[in-house]
């Protein structure tokens, strides 16, 4: 342990040195963006530990979007965003009523004739299972140069460093390089399922020239990287009911059905003996992975020891007629994310027949699988393989996400390219990624924008698992990114407009 | 339920007017109890009120054996009985401490020269998954003729009626007319580990001629039944470890391994296709099923609609190759009796792959099967069945307990026969039984005493499971059962010297 704090702690000060030296340099180099860059990166590091205090604040707040009985806290976590972007001098903030938790709207458009960016973040977490957090979830604790609590890097850090970055600048000299419109929705953690209505209904509000995704990642602590692909998901539960109640194990054990074996025999029977979903027509839409997509994945690093570090297993799973990158990036999952039946209680050992038991699955779905039509394929296959005796019951989610892919030959990818380059000093990666940002396709099909990745998140920070936290060093990045990028996507576009 | 309601109500009126009747007919035709029998029933009836305010005080204490932090309440219900031992009279009474919990011990000496019998019982209970209960487990409710609580059936009531059938005789008569032991255990529900070595080390104090387990059970309300083999058991518990942390499914689904997928597959493979346990070697210790065994159950009107009305199962599992008694009585089973992994919170869902997932097992054992050698074979099994990638942690329960057998041609059959037939106006049904009580083999061993069964638990008063009852009219009968039998024994023994 005391090893790798002394390791963290020493990327930490190497990265802030290096990262001091960088921006010196450009400042000599860049002319375009010499004359505001040493007025917002002293504001950023000035207001560092206000920032630092604030994010706490909002990182308190439960924001779980999938536990109903968390709605409020939703609502708080909306409502405190609202109040910190009145406080920066937005021109105009709302909060959007949606079906589902209502979305944050902020706009500043004293940039006439300069571009407008469209910003997507969202403020709602996954749930957590308390027990395993080292630190309390909703009590952040910084330690280390983290920030510890659900939701810390995903996907509170991309909403707060970019409203920093506006911040910082409109501190600075009152005015920002482009126009800049917020939109954090508070359902992306459920799939998104209200927010292509909340963009069909507010079409006119939202325009815009670009758009980012602020709930974007980072390669490594020194690497930056462009996502270009991200999986869809869908999430079905169901339920498998053998009795009223448990059997006494003594009394009627040989004659009576049992939930959880059902309920195991059921999710055994979901895989192939290779680790694929044995669930028919499952890849039936699942596009072959291309040369492009395999070029790609040879340029990346991947060593299987770095997830095998960050999670402690011990061994990759999988079909090994394709490599790992290609599983994650390229093809869909079915994983059960829960199962419970009978007695398991911490202590204790009852001697029954359990007449219930639950699971939960999270299908990641690519190219044009559709959540409908796989949950549809789950749902005949569990029904076929429940026997005589059982019955199942289904809990449908609200709807589901879709994967999208971006296009790499456009200026707005060369842009994001450019502004990543200046700040970690080394071109970015392209990447694709499993996970999944259900927002963004709806984006591209209802306002036509692409929304670019532009985050601060790292792979090893937890996302949805116990002890989440943010590396406090990407919260000066971050807003360097935001900043920079502005200031870039101004210069290059009036560039064209000449 | 009105009707449901109903049908208990008149069971109950009809047999209230049936045992009165029987008792008045009885008290004509056998003069050997005629003097006596007139004084307990009356005070029976007299105490019932003040005997179901008792029961619930009793009832209401969460014994529960096998979770470490009820150990004080345990000790608490252990501490009750003796007091009530100590009211009503008994010669000796003590708390025997033992490992685990402390053996109730109570002894009335005062009946020179008759046979001395010995009778067990325990106070501990199972635990309880409150949420599926319709009253609360330990705040008792009467209602319908019944008394809801956790152990209320299994074994309060056998603890309880034959104490207030000391109680009944020695207030009215001062004497009993034979001498009785108590010894009632506080580690049954956890297959009675240290009862063997209690035995042993109290040999002598126990000395007795005849033997009773007041955890018995009757066939039905109307019905009696002798139980003459019973089940043994055997507990494990595992855990499955494929991660140090719960894993993002996006981002490592498709190459990390999931805690619940294998603990599915390993649970799945540990049955066959017919249902069968297919763990190598769990049947080789069994005997076949005798014809004097097939004879028996012939005699029984076995009717699954009982079973699915207790439990609203729909279907009965198992081997056809055997007859549902024939796998519940003389079968070994191995069952799931609860398996968590991942997120099952009621609410929310989290898109995770679980780094954990645990399973309990209780098997019921037959014949000369031996629990630690079943615990081995289902250890090199589910070894055999692990994957790459994940590691297994075993808790192993502190023992197990083993299958008895009781011989039908002795004169303790007998008289237990007699009894029922004079209680129930009818002779009872001679069964077996798939459940378990592990200190009887030790009692057998140790002592030389086959401890008959003698008590008034039902199959559908949900032992184990939630919304366990006993009937108050038990509470009635079980007092009968045990004044009519020390009167009999002691003639009959009596009969016997002459």
């Amino acid at each position: 342990m005391a090893i790798s704090k002394f390791a963290v702690l020493s990327i930490f000060v190497c990265l802030t040195v290096f990262v001091t030296k960088y921006s010196i340099a450009q400042n000599a180099n860049a002319k375009t963006v010499k004359s505001s860059v040493a007025s917002y990166e002293k504001y950023i590091d000035d207001k560092m530990d206000a920032h630092l205090k604030e994010f706490i604040e909002l990182v308190s707040i439960p924001s779980i979007s999938s536990i109903p009985s968390n709605k409020p806290d939703v609502a708080k976590a909306g409502a405190w965003i609202v109040n910190k972007l009145k406080a920066i001098g937005m021109t105009t903030v709302q909060l959007i009523a949606n079906e589902g938790n209502p979305v944050v709207y902020g706009s500043w458009n004293k940039a006439p004739g300069k571009p407008t960016v469209l910003i997507y973040g969202h403020y709602d977490v996954q749930p957590v299972k308390e027990s395993e957090w080292e630190y309390p979830p909703f009590a952040p604790v910084v330690k280390d140069g983290k920030v510890f609590g659900r939701g810390a890097s995903d996907d509170k850090s991309g909403v707060m460093t970019s409203i920093w970055a506006m911040e910082a600048m409109l501190n600075k000299d009152g005015k920002l390089p482009v126009n800049v419109k917020f939109m954090f929705e508070g359902n992306e953690e459920v799939g998104s399922p209200y927010f292509k209505n909340f963009l069909e209904k507010n079409k006119e509000l939202l325009k815009a020239d670009f758009a980012l995704n602020a709930d974007g990642v980072q390669y490594d602590e020194n690497t930056p990287s462009i996502t270009v692909s991200l999986r869809g998901s869908v999430q079905l539960e169901f339920s498998i009911k053998t009795a009223n109640t448990d059997a006494h194990s003594g009394q009627f054990g040989g004659k009576t059905p049992n939930s959880v074996l059902i309920m195991s025999q059921i999710i055994a029977s979901l895989y192939d003996k290779k680790g694929n979903v044995a669930v028919e027509g499952f890849y039936d839409k699942v596009l072959p992975i291309t040369d492009a997509q395999k070029a790609m994945i040879k340029k990346i690093p991947y060593d299987p020891a770095t997830d095998m570090k960050i999670l402690g297993t011990t061994a990759e799973t999988g079909d090994p007629a394709y490599s790992p990158l290609e599983r994650v990036w390229y093809r869909p999952t079915l994983e059960v994310v829960g199962m419970q039946g009978g007695y398991t209680a911490a202590e204790g050992h009852s001697n029954i027949i359990p007449g219930n038991a639950m699971a939960r699955i999270t299908c990641r779905l690519v190219n044009n699988q559709n959540g409908k039509e796989i949950v549809d394929l789950m749902v005949k296959h569990i029904n076929k393989n429940c026997p005589a005796g059982a019955t199942i019951t289904y809990k449908f989610g609200n709807g589901y996400a879709s994967p999208i892919v971006f296009p790499t030959d456009t200026k707005e990818y060369r842009y994001l390219s450019e502004v990543l380059t200046q700040v970690y000093g080394k071109q970015p990666y392209q990447t694709a990624t499993g996970f999944t940002v259900g927002a963004l396709l709806s984006v591209k099909e209802v306002l036509g924008l692409y929304a670019y990745p532009l985050g601060v998140e790292l792979s090893d920070e937890k996302w949805h698992a116990a002890n989440e936290f943010l590396r406090v060093s990407s919260i000066r990045r971050g807003q360097l990114m935001y900043c920079k990028y502005w200031e870039h996507l101004a210069d290059e576009e009036s560039k064209l407009k000449k």
